[in-house]
């Protein structure tokens, strides 16, 4: 019989791990996305580490590149992320984090750090014609 | 009067590009979401240039890191990501591109490219009582 489970509990289980596509410093971008509204509200990084944690806790913990330590959003805001789903992409660089955000994902009080640093001049596209209506 | 007009005819209009925190490899993250359902499609990389062509072309194109060259989604697949918005986010380094995905984001042939990847097991997390009932 295959054991099917994962064990995450003192480190990332090698079959998870072993799926990853790090950078060079060892990280894989974690998109966060609100799981009901499906607002995209920031990206962060996480190493093997942050994601067993991440995984595990219920808490979104990230590494954070700037301070080079483990980040577990709200610890100091308050505005924590509870973990309500997590995939990972086709190859293994990035990660999709589905979850309950308290407050404000932002540092600066916005919802979402895209609100803060705003819209980009540009121009539209549209599908053709032949593409729409379904067809697509 | 202040010209408040970006220009990114031919450059990346220097106000934008002063926003922007690129990695060592001079990318910043591109988080790929479908515009009305607001699934999230992918991430992709794009350099100056490739940022410029998506504000200015109606469609999306990545820097494609395994290739080194301009990808412009969709040329060989007739995925085409037409683009509906740009956001930039706080601290420079990730963008969020609202698109009009024509079938597959992923490359197998999977709508979005989590959904290729799957989930990974995860303990879910709850707010507590006294934070629910809209007192985030």
């Amino acid at each position: 019989m295959t054991d099917t489970t994962y064990d995450n509990s003192t480190e990332l289980d090698p079959r998870i791990a072993a799926r990853l596509k790090r950078d060079v410093k060892g990280l894989v971008a974690a998109v966060i996305q609100q799981y009901d509204t499906h607002e995209v509200l920031m990206v962060g990084y996480m190493n093997d580490e942050a994601l067993r944690r991440t995984l595990t806790t219920g808490r979104v913990t990230f590494w954070s590149r700037s301070r080079q330590e483990y980040w577990r959003k709200g610890d100091t805001s308050g505005h924590v992320q509870y973990v309500k789903g997590v995939s990972l992409d086709c190859d293994g660089d990035a990660l999709l984090v589905e979850v309950d955000q308290v407050g404000a994902a932002c540092h600066t009080g916005k919802r979402s750090c895209f609100l803060e640093g705003g819209p980009l001049p540009v121009v539209e596209g549209h599908r053709p014609a032949e593409q729409q209506n379904g067809l697509s």
